[in-house]
């Protein structure tokens, strides 16, 4: 009774707002029509936005387009149907008849018996113009309007397919699924790259810290994965992490996303450098084959000659040379590095594109780095002279370094002297704990999803690949 | 040949890691071992924790968990293994053969042939106690060490499922996934409950502002989904939030996670709601049959009966009530209110406790707010003389709201005027913009995760959902 009589209400309620413009045509996606194989007069209604327009005597065509895939769909409408509204930009509702097109472009057209404009668009002031090819440069200037460009469009639903091939490759393979924090106390890794957060001056908080102690934006969610790896064999998240860099490089943010994973029982590099490449190329091929004109755009009219490169990389076994080896290759280059390379000193991006361009243009993983060079949780090869670390980058065409991973030091003592070395012992007490329950060998991995979309669509610069980039003196909307 | 050589060297590289304790016993994880139809004898290897040990004259049985699933496997073996390094929280790699259980308690156990002991546990020392239920109060003192436990690693596993089963619904019904920034320069919507982000002191960034503006966290990822619905018609996202509220509550954290998404070409709340209550029920079904023993454990020992509530939900047809018809009822309730219900005032807790128990305990959404109540951007109704918005909230048994959406002003001179009334026409030009350059009607709604997470375990304190909750006066790790 009561049911009855709220959903009698609701529905009077809900008829407060504008009147349906529902007929009998059924709803398709600008995609599902096109790939529709009923062809033979199905009536049905497209919802879009106009990408062109053609007038002809006694036709009209429209190509309305709504997100759903890179093509969009033909409208064939008498002529009677023009006016000054249907214009590049405007949305439309189209209802009419789906049919088979006689044209070779298309399979399908839709034949219109009703278009109804929605919104205009004000084609003066709108910056995107009408069969102009933007440059991503000029298109940076409008982050609320590029999305609706044909580039932007096709970048964007590369990201969306990509975020869901990563979750799906974890899950197949039985990967718990983490949120770790994104505020955080541990302030040590990043070592003055950090992003702090306080409440705004405008609220009514008194406390100094509202945490109590002093709160930053996290640079890794690796740690806390480590602290689950000591429940949960293998773990993932897949998130945003910040740096303060000064930098407006083609390859840095203020704000980026990574994936990052933790698996338990791992005792050698080679175990995870599998896991690494199954990610890189599985992520790749599913995207491939999800979105294979987005993808085509990118690879035609930014970066040409890229398919070529990606199909090379895919097809190929990454490889995998150590640092020393990596740094032997430098020295005996015939090429006048800018920083002279040398063992116990970092590798520059210069050197990285040496190596990556030295090795056929493959992804090649560098392993074992100086323990110098690296943070406390690296596991300790215990080698010498020349002491090394269980580290590993893997290094790509375009954007250099791709990935950082590492086993890490699961015994105790040899961690407790490495913390009490950086003076982070107290700090770091609850990570100590983590090897005195239990301890297992273990390791991970994070990978830049940013650098990880410019690598397989080939886009130069980071900037163009992530919906609202934020970097020094950035942070648009 | 370069190749070779790399190859060559890398596999010599990597055996400078431990050696690997490989046999040729094949590895599979608890929950396969469990599932696993070959019992007959076959040689696997199972690594993970003891969870339990009794030593009988015999023999000795071992449960071994490795976050894979509730269950432990039992592992059978001959009492000459007993040590005393077996025990509670050790982790340890059994070897042996796969049989059939004759016991009626499983299927599947393992008979030992070989059991090695990979990290000790400081029994003394470990806070979780063998064999004791500890209460989740008590376990929030060890966020680094929780998840250990059975009732928190099957929360975690429900939150890993649930995150899954969302990114499924929304991409199996052609939903963008959008990535919408943490870091924004819109400082209006959350009015003073802010968290302002600034280059930890630390930096060597001299500028006051590094993003030239003041830069905050975000508490909402709406108005970014809108800038993607001029291009998008359905898009969505999942990511973290955060409030700067002073608050110690049982449904409140100043960092959460928020299920967005935004729908172009929608013009009654009817449709949104509908999309909502798919939401909630299918995401809730796929949890229930991909994780049964891990909701039984919290329906059983967190919540009792809560089972019944949940069915009872997942059964019937939300409701839906106006806001009109919820102060009508809430007036004529025989029921002692701290806050007096009126037409043109929030409503309280206690409120929605109330309509939610008056609804049978039936999820219940109260739509079209005073237009007074609701920031700038929701739709007017244009109705009067009690003037409301095209708002809706979903209101559910133990958290109260858990749903906000709203159908969007998509008309330019109605918003133009709320943002003038606000003295926000400037800040807000770009998403003016939206309305000039082909506007659609359209609508989004905002789900709290840790809330619906609440909601179908039973869970009473948010805190105990989250993997590390963050939240006045406390940021652990």
């Amino acid at each position: 009774m009561l049911r009855a009589r709220c959903l009698f209400r609701a529905l009077r309620s809900c008829s407060s707002a504008p009147c349906p413009r529902h007929g009998l045509s059924s709803k398709l996606s600008v995609r599902d029509a096109l790939g529709s194989q009923n062809t033979s007069g199905e009536r049905v209604k497209v919802q879009g936005w106009i990408r062109s327009i053609r007038s002809q005597k006694e036709v009209l065509f429209l190509h309305i387009n709504d997100g759903s895939s890179l093509e969009s769909l033909q409208v064939v409408a008498d002529s009677i149907f023009d006016s000054r509204e249907l214009a590049f930009g405007s949305s439309v509702e189209v209802q009419g008849q789906l049919v088979k097109s006689p044209s070779k472009r298309q399979n399908v057209e839709l034949k219109a018996e009703k278009i109804e404009v929605i919104g205009n668009c004000d084609a003066k002031a709108f910056p995107i113009k009408y069969k102009e090819r933007h440059p991503l440069e000029f298109l940076r200037q409008y982050p609320h309007l590029r999305c609706r460009t044909n580039v932007l469009g096709s970048i964007l639903r590369v990201r969306s397919e990509a975020t869901a091939a990563i979750h799906s490759f974890f899950k197949d393979r039985g990967f718990v699924h983490i949120h770790t924090p994104v505020i955080t106390s541990n302030d040590c890794e990043g070592a003055g790259e950090l992003f702090q957060v306080e409440p705004s001056s405008k609220t009514k908080i008194s406390e100094e810290n509202f945490f109590n102690v002093p709160a930053f934006l996290t640079v890794s969610g690796q740690l806390h994965l480590e602290v689950m790896s000591g429940a949960f064999t293998q773990v993932f998240t897949f998130g945003p992490t910040f740096r303060a860099e000064n930098s407006q490089s083609r390859r840095h943010l203020a704000e980026f996303y990574m994936v990052e994973a933790e698996i338990s029982f791992v005792e050698n590099l080679q175990d995870l450098m599998q896991v690494m490449e199954d990610l890189f190329k599985a992520t790749a091929m599913s995207v491939l084959s999800n979105c294979p004109q987005d993808v085509e755009l990118c690879h035609k009219f930014i970066a040409p000659g890229h398919k070529d490169r990606l199909e090379h990389m895919l097809k190929n076994n990454f490889l995998i040379i150590s640092y020393t080896e990596a740094i032997e290759i430098l020295k005996k280059a015939a090429h006048n590095f800018t920083f002279t390379p040398e063992w116990g000193l970092d590798l520059q991006t210069e050197h990285e594109k040496y190596l990556v361009k030295h090795c056929g243009n493959t992804p090649v993983f560098v392993t074992d780095y100086p323990l110098a060079l690296k943070p406390f949780y690296m596991r300790d090869n215990e080698d010498g002279p020349q002491h090394t670390v269980a580290a590993v980058d893997l290094l790509v065409p375009v954007v250099g370094e791709l990935f950082g991973g590492s086993l890490r030091e699961e015994r105790y003592h040899l961690l407790e002297q490495r913390l009490a070395r950086s003076g982070l012992t107290e700090a770091y007490q609850w990570y100590l704990d983590l090897r005195r329950f239990g301890s297992v060998p273990h390791g991970g991995f994070g990978m830049g999803f940013e650098r990880y979309l410019q690598c397989i669509l080939g886009v130069d610069n980071i900037k163009d690949v992530i919906p609202f980039p934020r970097f020094t003196h950035s942070c648009v909307l």
